[in-house]
């Protein structure tokens, strides 16, 4: 029979990060799918703060309409900011879900309250404002960043990862935490080893929305096109945007 | 090789209803695993107000122990108050996903505001106080009662089945939501063909709860034992609860 | 004239700590009323934990039904974390407050902001839920605890009410708060001595609750039965629960 | 003994009013304390806005200062809106309480959620930012104004006290509560019998802000001097607020 | 002495549209200042939704860009869902202000509470999504849609203006409230005659964050380039988005 | 053309301040108005506390009235609690801002977080509550005070002015700030040089409501007479207050 593709959008551009996340959602994919992992023709190589979001975004949209006609099965946005998710809901026939939600999500089923660790302090506000617009504020109790950029996560110096994994020790110390969230699409492969080392749950978004899409396509849950995120009204794009139309 | 074996507990003790809900969670779990549906040993025929959960919250303990001895990887609770669930999660080796948080999880993916259609009035306060504690107040658009009793999904009549499609079809065309939740473990049946019916996402906590564990399993995460939900200090339990030892 | 019953229900079966709740509860009640200090015949030694809770909540109802056929006027559950609160009044004809919203309410309407000294760390989650759950969020500047078991509080040794004695004074000086709430009913005769010692007030539960209760009793208001809070639809309880039918 | 004096403050000038907000607190004030029921000197005949609120305050705090020098025990402030109610702290010894959020706090415990009737539309506002501040926005259903000034309450024709009583039975029926909330010192004396009538708790918030002036003292508690309710900085007060010195 | 330049962005493509904002912000303009009204060089002629929006970013920030280049000393962001606002104050020098933000934080100093006015039902959770983003919930008593696309307010025909009034109308009499918030920058010139009609005010976010900027640069205020809204960090745009460099 | 009057009023009786504030004010407005800067004829000499503020807010109702009867066009409460600002607003024809509200809505304009900085901890309180009811909680980092009454801020010595600029710089330090709002009328100076020095917003409140009363008079809104902010039901005056009939 014929696996369900699940679609990874890395929504930068940087290749070795593209890599990086489909390995972590090859490793906990089902048997019954498969991954498909893209990235943006155009954009930036890392994400950090809202103006590379917002570039990002539009580089989600596209790849959405690939997947889309390509006939993927749902797709997950694989940068801790979810760029562009309710707009790719609008866009996608099938169940869109973005790292930061399904990390948060599973984090407050296995633990009462957890904290976040991601890159550049300036992100922090990005995982605050999402805490808040998903509801999750009050089950947060700490926001940490390791203050160096995406790319060190993936420079083969490994600084970053030895910082992220310092600052999950940190936290399980000080916090009051039953679980840490790992802020940034670049760090997914390492939540395995350090749920392992740390004996609490380090949590990866890039798995977790992999498995959240699984599970809505299972339900036979996809995204609603009755009301808020209903196709969006047709009108020509112009410009470079006409990819999208 | 041996399949892993979820449990799903049923916290009242009418065996209709454990059939609905094994029906329900059998229908979507994945090869690699199996559904094994209990219920307590004695307690409440029905859920339906604080009373009943406080006693039903016991039978739940009981089977989250049973079923931990037993081996089982994961546990359900069925019950769309989520009765128990901390000192469930407590209990448990594996994790523990209650309906009523999966199902609103779920449904926050899929529509950016849901409905609740449940049973009696006197149960709504429960879907509020869940609302609240797990952070989806502002996006329920509104909960509805068909003021039918649990048992009366499982009477054979129909009626309480048709009265719950009457509401998620006036829900879809008042409300301004984009997904209903089902707030029942008894109406676990219901989902899939009122999703097909109404064309929105019709949400089911027992699939969504089945789905959650498995994701948790593949991800490698379980139930923090640092912190909140450490093992229950040990303490000699006397009369009817010695079995909780 | 016959006095008024107020029960006040340790949920836990530790007779000493039965007896440090009955004291605290005598020294405030008023001439008019009669403390009747129970706890229920089986369960466990003290509570510490969502675990712990559930037991001792089916402990609570038990009493809470036996005050009711003894003809008690009032209920008051005596564990900080106020387990069963909802389910005993359900069942209760009379008031039920809990000594931790009633501590909680007192010390909101003579502080602006308070802080609150608990036991063990883990038992903290308890308090943060009720603070959300009541609506106090924002008047707890802190909270604290001394990281002994609840037990150690009747030990003889005293250290652990040496503990609660430093805490308070460490939030008076750190927190910028006017008032503590003892977060637990073990600590429940350290109020007057600390409230005259410090010079601020130390508030327990146990004779805030009381207190409610009388003043509910005299303004004739009592438990709604209309609603939410109706009488448990009557069903049939087995096996250990039926002597709760 | 000498009986403790508990001063009952009615912050507008309408004779008629103190006599009726006395009357209620003497119906349930306990045998140890006695009522001494207050106006200011100068000020509104009735306060139905921000303005009048404001101007109350002043009176407030003038009578709360005459009354700790006539050596009152405790203060209840007898107007809705609570006006100078943080203030009325600054300047008391013994506990001030509001007859709002008295009547809130009572109404929450025999109650999941409550409804507020009171006169003027334009006093809604009043209670909804009380509402906010102290934390009960969730525990409220709705709100009502029966659309007569506050002094029809008193004007001997019974039209107001007739459509209060009219809102309360509509409230039970539409709102989905357990209690319903009188929003004006004025229906005071309503209280009781319609809390018969209705078979639900109609609260009272002079009588529940007598009781719980009442508990304070006897549990030893009164404003916390240390902090933010200390003593108001000296300083020379100039003009008609001279006796405020 | 030379004027200052705001440059107000329309961020979708309409001339007409542009046209009615660049009206609405010239009428309001101080003397010192002069208007700049842009639009995208590409993107949509509407904005309607989440796609749309995320599209219209782009637009905004290459005209922030330009604008800077060309020495304007503030920036208007011209469309209700303030779409790209935070991106564009990391890319500007000087204030950015949506018109969105601008209309509540107006409507909150003129009334207590407000009701919304927009154009299509779908657009209604993104005014939501920022009424909580930016604090203003509790004071937005109702959200109404005229279900007519928004450029059926620049057709002609005035079948949408007359819409729009009819609800003010209504919003007056029903809401509860004091002042009503047009939701759409292109209702924009209707704001000062409705104003007169109904006695209460009726906001138009143009002319509100036109006035914002200037008062932020009459202040010496604008958009901190320390922490959170920084320069973004450099790195190279590629394809469409090297505009962007 | 005659300019358009603007009352700035220094709710407090100090002269030193009301220049402090008038000079403030006069660096912003614009050419088209005039500041006419006022104090209360009796009150308090600086305002500190609940109980300082409800009697400024008397004074600042006293001078709303004398400035309406001399046709001013607008009115800023210069004191950061914002007293006595919904009765201002009850007894005012044109727009009312108070310096706090002014102040955190610009700052939210500039930076996605700020602090605060005032005098006595004892006000913070006061900060604390506005943050709440305006909605902007989430959006204060830290509230940090120097510790020094207001009055120092006037003193000669510049002790008081110099702890403002350090704990300015201290928060941009360690806050995790974009702005820092100073929290007391006597700082309006302040803030430029700071804002220069630092190279953050500083944002005084007294200028910023300036040039709100300014942009709310151009747009052509004023304070609404509808609903709850309509003017005060007549009612007589008596005593100290009669000049406010």
């Amino acid at each position: 029979m014929a696996k369900q593709i699940i679609q990874v959008i890395n929504p930068n551009t940087s290749q070795a990060m593209t890599e990086t996340i489909a390995q972590a959602a090859r490793a906990v994919v089902s048997p019954a799918s498969e991954i498909l992992a893209v990235s943006p023709s155009a954009g930036v190589a890392s994400i950090e703060g809202h103006f590379d979001e917002a570039i990002a975004a539009v580089g989600v949209l596209e790849q959405i309409k690939a997947g889309r006609e390509q006939g993927v099965c749902g797709h997950v946005i694989a940068c801790f900011g979810d760029p562009g998710l309710l707009a790719a809901r609008e866009l996608a026939r099938g169940p869109v879900v973005g790292i930061a939600e399904a990390a948060m999500h599973m984090a407050s089923m296995v633990a009462t309250r957890f904290s976040i660790v991601t890159t550049l302090p300036r992100t922090l506000i990005i995982a605050r404002h999402l805490l808040r617009q998903y509801g999750f504020e009050h089950q947060c109790a700490a926001l940490h960043a390791i203050d160096l950029p995406v790319l060190a996560l993936e420079d083969g110096y490994g600084l970053a990862r030895q910082k992220v994994r310092e600052y999950c020790i940190q936290s399980k110390r000080q916090d009051g935490i039953g679980a840490v969230v790992l802020g940034c699409g670049g760090m997914a492969t390492l939540a395995r080893e350090l749920t392992l080392e740390l004996g609490i749950p380090i949590v990866d978004g890039v798995g977790a929305a992999v498995k959240m899409v699984e599970s809505l396509l299972a339900l036979g849950l996809t995204t609603s096109k009755h009301g808020d995120l209903a196709w969006p009204v047709a009108k020509s794009l112009s410009g470079p945007f006409s990819a999208l139309n």
